[in-house]
């Protein structure tokens, strides 16, 4: 396996989740062991030696990778999550939507002030999810040492929004 | 790190996500390095050697383990998701809830005929979620290996709807 053999498991569909989008969907590279293998360790092999105390990934598909790092860098991992998700006590992030606004929530006692995270997820596109998950993690004194993405829509400029923050991606369209 | 260690790790929250149920919170287990790593290869300690080929994963909290034990495992992963989230041609499988119904989906080319793949979640309540998976794999042809929880509400009796099938889980209450 390589990059080029990742990319060619990625598949293109029109119209979702709305006409005029075309979805970048990773499940035929999810699927074969040897891709989901690669693209772990590639994914991890940004962090390695940067003594990573926890993986914070995103609700619902930023879970898939973000869980493996943890395990793959000897980190603990830390959910975001969708409003009203999680039970315990929570900080409340908000951000803006091409119409409207969203929120996220991380539980307030999940990482304490100083511990070096790196924020994992599927796609980068715009970045704004991206930077107010970066904004959540630093409400809470978390230190972020970089963000890892499978892929990255580059026309959309997301890294632009994270310039302060290394930002790896695996593969660019 | 051992069984009882982690156990301490899962802390009560009362009347959640409603009044009158006592929610299990593993979010102080993942956080902890050594906690996940421990969970993790515990549960694909009983799938070593049974060349298991795709780990199935449900949304969303189902999706923190299964592709760790992919990884694990050197499988694919493949993930069953709630209605309209999945961008391909699906097959969907419904199940009763408490009050009413739900459906789960997986895109039809996820799996084909004769697959060995094991089914991995966060926890078996009354066990009608996993049950659901089951049917929603074997309609593609997959062969179902076994399943994995790292939680078991054993009161609920989750395992006798899945009594046809190995069921494994590392802490019980």
């Amino acid at each position: 396996m390589n990059l080029e053999g990742l990319r060619a498991l990625i598949r293109d569909i029109p119209d979702f989740p709305k006409k005029g989008i075309v979805f970048k969907d990773i499940t035929p590279m999810l699927k074969e062991g040897p891709a989901l293998r690669f693209a772990c360790d590639q994914l991890a092999e940004n962090f390695k030696g940067m003594k990573v105390e926890q993986v914070i990934g995103i609700e619902s598909r930023g879970f898939i990778f973000s869980p493996v790092l943890a395990y793959q860098l000897g980190a603990g991992f830390v959910p975001v999550r969708k409003k009203g998700k999680l039970p315990g006590a929570k900080e409340v992030v908000s951000y803006s939507l091409e119409y409207g606004e969203d929120s996220l929530e991380v539980h307030l006692d999940a990482i304490k002030k100083g511990t070096r995270v790196i924020i994992v997820d599927d796609l980068l596109a715009t970045g704004g999810t991206a930077e107010a998950v970066v904004r959540l993690v630093e409400k809470l004194g978390g230190t972020v040492l970089g963000l890892a993405f499978l892929v990255e829509l580059a026309f959309l400029k997301g890294r632009q929004r994270l310039q302060n923050y290394p930002v790896h991606s695996l593969i660019q369209f």
